[in-house]
């Protein structure tokens, strides 16, 4: 553990760095873009919802312990849900409740792997992906991506799949690029895997990781990853869509007709109990279904995006327009993206080099702030381009 | 995994089975004494404290991310309230808030064990620390009891630690057997321990595992065992407390002047986020400040305890009165615990093999449920008496 301490303090260095510079110059005074804590109030229902299940229900019901795998009643409700958004026939045997989408992939990995198995992710990714992975010893291999859209570069993924590859992860909309891999990149991502599966007589199972699935700009139309390929795992969060990130409930999807489905179901359940989840917090599963369907006012995410895209455009910046989530992911305008990072806190800029997702040479910037700390922090960009532009 | 799942198997078959003969029979005609699920409802003050924390605080504080190790005010709270039981001088840093104490003891073995460390239980012991410290490949070392009074066998003990001894698990009140150790047996531990840790100048941790701390009879007192040894955790839950177990919340204490504290704090931070709790969830913890202090109704489960232990001692079975927890573990009436439970489902007695527990011969009763269970299993249990008594 000692190691993933020391990996883990530069983002802890900086969340420390960040309190104490707002104590010293004033919060307001402190443009602080690093985590990705969502500012935007939950939709009402998830209130009403709380306090409905409380004056509908017995407390022992309510706060007792459900099945590992979640409340029946309620996963079928999700699963309908499901159903009617994209034309699927799931029941409840298909979802597990868990405590958010990083629990989905413990509970998921903690199944799946075995020491050394291989699990690919698409630079640039969520650092913690890394760890979700080596805790069951499984082995990441990167595919990088084309630099000028952030998709992955399918030549590469191709040739890095092999016998021991038992995952591969998708995260779209992406964090931290803010990226939407169109229809046509998962239908060659699903070719290139059932080749593969076939060359090496495997079975190779992706997990869409999509907290951000709702949070998608301009009308993009997400592509639902299980109808392209069989052996497709979804982790899903309400953190995102509902702005509920502490109450830790969201849920892993097993695509029907997936490869050991009935091992694989069990094995989730079992995952849930021993990794100590027990079951997903049960107040919050009475809630789930109140709110399916509903979402953050995510209007509020795209106009930040567009008000904080143009400004660093503006300031010179070469940034990829993102088509979903909360993050955009510009270039540094020196190669030593940690150096880039340490500069910009002269300005009172707290930003995150792209070093810790995989892909240095970058910085990301979570716009999931208020509106006046985007168009504040204007002065500071301005400034902080201007010292390496000269 | 395959192999978890097969194991885990027998219980949950006989939570199916359970299922399968409550439909057959009328649930009121099947005595299932097979789950530690709390039946007492939780006190009042746990909704009021729901609907308080709703009213007096922005959505988006109540249900934002928490630090990983909890919120650093409800932290603080809770080591006053335990130095003012204990006369101890905690502050927040010394509690880690976890989703309960499967969660607990899952991230301080993630912290603390290496491969092939040794991880001490005391026999008969909940089996699911067999999968907690399995998880971070832990090797299991199991010490056996003093058959009169579950206390376990000191000398035993002594011998059984080497240099690879890395924790030990203590859990009183008990489950399986509702023992509850006092403070001489406390006292030797830590000596025993003491020495070892001299002898092969280690540090070796005891996990005082305590979900059952609040549940204790006739006024006994329980020994505070961090008082007696510095190298020791404790981990709680209001699972059974507070009759939550559905809500995940509780907590683990670091102990003031354990060795590598500041690591080991660090190291539960981080491992509370890889393994994907995150934080506890963050409504329970807002709601904890409340409910410091507040119970459950434990006299129910003395009375309980009462009934059915003398029901039993009259029908002649062998069995030590607990001190504490939900649970009877008496003899079995043959030797083969797994044939006599078995058998017990003839007369319609849903309870589990001792061997489920490490200590084959015997079988566990748990009397968490309502007191008609208890009182109108009298002759199904008569009838499984005679028919091995004959």
């Amino acid at each position: 553990m000692k190691a993933f301490v020391a990996n883990s303090s530069a983002i802890r260095a900086m969340f420390e760095e960040g309190k104490l510079m707002a104590k010293k110059y004033g919060s307001e005074n402190v443009y602080d873009f690093s985590i990705g804590n969502p500012n935007v109030e939950p939709p009402h229902i998830v209130e009403e919802a709380i306090i409905d299940v409380l004056k509908t229900n017995r407390p022992i019901d309510i706060h007792g312990y459900t099945n590992n795998a979640g409340d029946e009643g309620v996963r079928q409700k999700l699963a309908e849900h499901i159903n009617k958004l994209h034309n699927t026939e799931y029941d409840y045997k298909n979802f597990v409740l868990s405590a958010g989408a990083a629990a989905a992939m413990n509970v998921i990995f903690k199944t799946l792997l075995n020491p050394g198995d291989e699990v690919i992710v698409f630079a640039p990714y969520f650092g913690e992906y890394l760890r979700y992975a080596g805790n069951y010893d499984g082995k990441v291999v990167e595919v990088r991506p084309d630099p000028d859209n952030f998709l992955p570069d399918l030549e590469d993924f191709r040739a890095k799949i092999t016998s021991r590859t038992k995952a591969v992860i998708l995260n779209t909309p992406n964090n931290p690029t803010g990226a939407v891999y169109p229809e046509d990149t998962i239908i060659k991502i699903a070719e290139i895997l059932t080749q593969k599966q076939n060359e090496f007589n495997t079975s190779i199972y992706i997990l869409s990781d999509e907290p951000y699935r709702d949070i998608v700009y301009g009308g993009v139309k997400l592509p639902f990853v299980p109808r392209y390929y069989k052996n497709t795992f979804v982790t899903f969060s309400y953190s995102k869509s509902l702005s509920l990130p502490g109450e830790r409930i969201g849920y892993a999807l097993i695509n029907k007709g997936m490869d050991g489905f009935d091992d694989i179901a069990a094995g989730l359940n079992v995952a849930t109990r021993i990794l100590g989840f027990v079951n997903a917090p049960s107040i919050m599963q009475r809630v789930l279904p109140y709110c399916l369907g509903a979402t953050v006012d995510i209007s509020i995410y795209e106009k930040n995006m567009e008000i904080f895209y143009d400004m660093l455009k503006e300031l010179g910046f070469e940034c990829t327009r993102p088509g979903g989530a909360f993050y955009l992911f510009p270039k540094a305008l020196i190669e030593d993206d940690k150096e880039f990072c340490g500069a910009a806190k002269e300005f009172r800029l707290l930003i995150v080099p792209g070093a810790s997702f995989g892909y240095p040479g970058h910085f990301r910037a979570a716009y999931c702030v208020s509106r006046d700390t985007i168009v504040n922090s204007y002065d500071s960009f301005k400034k902080l381009a201007e010292k390496y532009r000269r």
